[in-house]
């Protein structure tokens, strides 16, 4: 991570170790307070099992009056039941008090493991010594951006500043990653704050097809989290009327630019990854027949693993869009990979085999593009290779 | 592979070295001829990228008269076009030439690389010295079972031998499978042999409710290939009429035991696997809803390593349930791992997880056991787990 983005105005911001997790090095709870009452929108997991924090947040979005945000690393709270329920309900209870705000004026996001309560005292020392670190430097967004990681090697942070209406506005995201990775955000947690002034209904609107088309296309192992939650803020503290028409527009342009920098990070620090994959998928009818193609591919194992071993193995790619449940002319697909086309219209072409691996061992970035013939909607979809690293690491993750 | 069954009356069988794969001790191609017109039926991959063999093979099937199958490893004809399917056809009729029979009336099955042309010269060759191997001996069906292999470990061969009718009536089956093995038969071949008799629409209709509930209830890792074929070949040699009514019942039972036996093979053998997974799913509306529930569980990256690892990680499995697509309510949810039960009703139950873990890592069979509380319908799926093993074979696969 270079330089970091400032934090926008009105925000402050701590991340503290409370032992949650057992390293001390690894800071497992931040503290976001907004010192007005912002506007909140969020988008969760569709997965059936829902942990208690993604429960309680659905409940209190969209919002006219968030005022703190806790986040903690190395508990999930799920499949905790009622106790972690209440749990929750505390979390947001304790944030929102040292923030001088109501009880139900915060929000909540855990990540971690799965079926363990959370160690309440623990959190609530967490909380409280947050409380006395908040602060906007960037010391003070690295911390948080650092509180919120599990398996992550890196903190993911971006942001954009804007002027929009004569005033300048600022987005900046934190966001983590890593494991548990798939279609619809797994255990993915991002948080946007803007200065920007938005009504609760923009920001839902806005939020959610920026989430589909960033969070919502990366993929690490395919398997959708019981946690994922994305968060916006605005509290407005730019000034002005609450933004609409093309001010609104340029605000999302520049919210989708923080997102999709987001996005891509996480992907890139896949588990294990050696290689960040960007996959393309164009010339089909409808846009979601695009996504389940892309999707199919990013989570093959066979695709995965040939890019890790630096492989054009390009029968594994063609014959993983086979099986997305899209039907579509195989006479009409054309595979481009790193730039090289080597299947087009149905055929395999002549290509350097070699050279193309070698390409493929250098450098970090991969690029696979179908494009099927037979329409106008296409994605852009970001996933990671598939390493014995991401093995070890999940073969001994938890005893 | 302890003792090999019978081979049914009126086969022959051979499987030759021909020089497709490299390695001189690695059988490659496999001939099987009936003495006399068998019924045969096929269940074919459902991938929308189709290699030349199954293109084929869907013409020729049900058929009353076929007289060979030849199937060679280590080459899939798969996306290799017109070229393709004339090399399919003329492979089909050096076949049948060698079995004295027309061209039409042979079947072909190939699995290995795709993108790349058959050396038909090689191929003819293996044909060739094939046919003046023929026999009926157990070597003769275990080097049948070891021409189709790849990356297999060990050959796949079972048998029934049941009394219909007042006639003894012989079913034996080889298959192949190791990677590429997902949802609906993905890199998997399965030639199933019998003596009795049956009309080609009989054979048809009791293969694939057979297929349904074995050879596409495995998974290794959920890519569907596309060369997956089980045939199933009826020379009628036993004697007697077609059967029918329950004659015809008790071969499905037959033909069914020696399915689930070689899909159970399959799995346990899936490329770098240290665990046999068998997940039962239980309690659904309907079955189509445990299906999708095992597949997404057998399909998991998280739950594969955990097991790997002997990490009896519940939490990875119930969160892959709830991402299957189906709806439920998780407070009804149970799971048992090794017949103990670690969440029940949807709340963590207490247990002692070294022992589960010790077990775990003594025992080559894990089972998976998730009741949803909600009816009836139920399936069983196997899996393998994800090792280091897995990625080092098909990150080298190619190159």
């Amino acid at each position: 991570m270079s330089q970091l983005p400032p934090v926008p105005e009105g925000f402050l911001l701590a991340g503290v170790h409370c032992r949650i997790k057992r390293d001390p090095q690894k800071p497992d709870l931040t503290l976001v307070m907004s010192e007005g009452p912002a506007t909140a929108a969020g988008c969760y997991t569709q997965n059936q099992i829902v942990a208690a924090p993604v429960i309680l947040d659905r409940q209190r979005t969209p919002s006219e009056s968030i005022r703190a945000v806790v986040i903690n690393s190395g508990n999930a709270n799920a499949c905790t039941g009622e106790r972690g329920m209440r749990d929750a309900e505390k979390m947001a209870e304790l944030a929102a008090m040292v923030c001088g705000a109501q009880a139900e004026e915060a929000l909540v996001m855990s990540t971690g493991i799965i079926g363990e309560f959370l160690p309440m005292d623990l959190v609530e020392q967490g909380i409280t010594s947050a409380a006395v670190k908040l602060g906007n430097k960037p010391a003070s967004l690295e911390s948080a951006a650092r509180g919120i990681l599990t398996t992550d090697t890196c903190i993911k942070v971006a942001g954009r500043t804007v002027e929009l209406a004569g005033r300048k506005v600022t987005v900046t995201g934190i966001a983590k990653g890593s494991g548990m990775i798939g279609p619809n955000m797994s255990t993915m947690l991002g948080l946007l704050l803007t200065d920007a002034p938005l009504t609760a209904d923009a920001a839902q609107r806005v939020l959610e097809p920026i989430v589909a088309d960033t969070f919502n296309c990366i993929s690490v192992d395919g398997h959708t989290s019981t946690n994922d939650t994305v968060l916006l803020l605005g509290n407005g503290e730019a000034g002005g009327d609450p933004l609409g028409g093309s001010d609104l527009d340029n605000f999302a342009d520049a919210l989708h630019g923080v997102s999709a920098e987001l996005a891509r990070a996480i992907a890139a620090d896949g588990e294990g990854a050696t290689h960040l994959i960007t996959i393309e998928v164009a010339g089909c009818p409808r846009r979601d027949d695009a996504v389940a193609i892309a999707r199919a591919v990013a989570n093959s194992p066979l695709v995965k693993t040939a890019i890790a071993g630096a492989d054009p193995n390009w029968g594994r790619i063609v014959s993983a869009a086979g099986y997305a449940g899209v039907a579509f002319d195989p006479a009409r697909l054309s595979l481009e990979l790193n730039g090289v086309m080597i299947f087009k219209a149905g055929t395999p072409v002549e290509f350097d085999a070699a050279a193309l691996s070698r390409d493929m061992r250098h450098n970090r970035d991969v690029a696979i593009r179908l494009h099927f013939g037979e329409g106008e909607a296409s994605v852009r979809f970001w996933t990671s290779d598939l390493t014995a690293e991401y093995v070890r690491i999940n073969a001994d993750y938890h005893t």
